[in-house]
């Protein structure tokens, strides 16, 4: 299988680049193990090198095997120049989505005859494939999730504060040797379980109530992100027919799946589903979207996207309905897209959950 | 006092902008309480628009109560343009250092004609004089973090691991009523406390290292940060020799600190000390930085800055001396300047504390 970089470099010749500038801190991760917070790199035909500041002098010479190491004392461009590493005749590739306006304009400056280009979801697209190691990791990460579920289930009582959840999930993730939590972790119980990013709050749940629990961990840099929606006491025959729909729009997303389909035709299968039932207007966000070194990346899987389920890519499937000030209800499950067999990531029961 | 909106519209008339394009999630948080993952704002003479998804539909009604809400179905410049509320002859200002290139490519698209002004530091000065409430919730930010490290010091054993002291420290700041760490917390112990930045690993402690825990936590969107170095047994004399270092330089520039003073006379208060000891490599970061909204705010507090130590911010005092291979030690506090008055806000003892 072709290395991370050659792939990068293949990309690179067929822009007719001379190299590619790497902004994004979880690309550096994903490129050259590097897991600073401030660092940039750049990836030319024969070379790698990393900036980074003197706070992480000891630390990148520990993780960082396959670059050349540059100290910057002020701006990370600056020992590019120095090291005359970037020529004016060269065409740099740069990521727009990853460079503040404030760092392209400071580039410009430091290198003001050199051709600068935009580019768009370059790592991206190599990141989507999944190499065999990094759908192992992605997979430790859902089963970790999946684990921790049944044990936070007895803290869901009347009285205890949504945050109290979110702490047993969080010390559960890092105990069972994830980094941390993924993302901000939901607990939005009753009115606030209409919220579809609903973070956990002070909020009490109480009896009545549903709860969405939307969570996943880091583990060696790749993430998992779950979602399941359980009841405290016997709920509102409105939220059961909700959740009964979810569930199966659920169902029917992960049922349809096939590698390489258009996205917005899995996003419909839900979405059909829903209008079906009077709740297009009440499933007001995507499907889905891809998993991996960042939580939210390709594919997009929403009614209009332009991509495909490609095949080697991690996606999630997390319909949702949710009515203002009643409640809401969100299952989200991950799914390896192998060329020949679709693979559920997070085998956890999608029942509804009554708990007393 | 003038609200948070008056000072900010008192700059723009300042810089001849017509209105400011707000793109940071923390300054978004800071004017308007909107705690989304996804939104823009544009702040004009007389009006407030907030644009967001369809998501946080629902949140944003709850959360906003100073702006007009706009929905967007694809970019989240869109409804500025449908609406009318940018115009050609405007002059418009946007904030550099949050706007991606990507996103600044596409506002510009969207408004051909209107100047677009990069802007440098506007919300920051702004944000950096903390309100009575501010400073209040910082205060409890940093009470939180000063109360559970005494009960986390049980933990800290040989054998056990970096991340399960981030668990337990994680964990309470939760149970404590804070929203989350405020950072990814490091704990970094034996060879790794000499990585000023790093973050608790699997590494398992054992006796003889020094332990530098550096956490904090965010309440009510305002953060605390701290760092304490602790020792799993009788320490080698050379390690002792670099706590009682940084323990003096701490006190040292926690005593010079005057309002409006400059930072570099602040920083070098230290960092002449250790040069002093010849420990001047080894202190390779800056003494320190304001905290906010953001962790990493102004005023910087480095050896090349050009701020001040504005009256109403809070920063950090945070020497260290860093051996590779050895060990490292940092010593941590948070101060606010009042006028006439500078403010401990972290008092927890800095002697060296030997755990057996």
């Amino acid at each position: 299988m072709p290395d991370r970089l050659d792939l990068l470099r293949a990309h690179l010749q067929k822009m007719n680049l001379d190299a590619l500038l790497i902004s994004s801190l979880s690309h550096l991760r994903y490129l050259f193990s590097f897991s600073g917070s401030s660092g940039i790199a750049l990836v030319t035909k024969d070379d790698c090198y990393l900036v980074t500041d003197n706070r992480y002098l000891e630390q990148v010479k520990t993780e960082v095997k396959n670059a050349k190491i540059l100290i910057a004392i002020r701006s990370l461009f600056t020992p590019l120049k120095k090291e005359n590493i970037i020529s004016d005749k060269m065409h740099i590739g740069f990521e727009a989505a990853h460079l503040t306006f404030e760092r392209f304009a400071h580039l410009h400056k430091t290198f003001p005859a050199t051709q600068l280009i935009d580019t768009e979801n370059v790592l991206e697209s190599i990141v989507m494939s999944k190499q065999p190691d990094e759908l192992e990791k992605t997979r430790q990460a859902c089963r970790i999730a999946c684990n921790i579920f049944p044990e936070i289930l007895p803290f869901i009582k009347p009285g205890v504060g949504e945050n109290e959840i979110a702490a047993e999930i969080s010390y559960r993730f890092r105990m069972a040797g994830a980094e941390k939590e993924a993302f901000d972790i939901i607990v939005a119980s009753g009115w606030r379980s209409a919220l579809p990013h609903g973070i956990a709050s002070d909020k009490k749940m109480q009896y009545g109530e549903f709860i969405v629990l939307d969570f996943g961990c880091t583990y060696q840099g790749f993430n998992s992100d779950i979602t399941r929606t359980v009841a405290l006491g016997e709920p509102n025959p409105e939220l059961k027919k909700m959740y009964n729909a979810v569930k199966r729009a659920n169902e029917l997303a992960r049922a349809a799946v096939q590698p390489e389909m258009s996205a917005v035709e899995l996003d419909a299968v839900a979405r059909d589903f829903f209008r079906e039932l009077g709740y297009e207007k009440e499933f007001n966000h995507s499907l889905g979207h891809g998993l991996g070194i960042d939580v939210h990346s390709l594919p997009r899987i929403g009614p209009k996207s332009n991509d495909k389920i490609a095949i080697g890519s991690i996606i999630t499937i997390e319909p949702g309905v949710y009515k203002s000030e009643l409640g809401g209800v969100r299952i989200e499950d991950d799914l390896y897209i192998g060329k020949d067999h679709t693979e559920l990531l997070t085998p956890l029961d999608r029942d509804l959950l009554i708990l007393e």
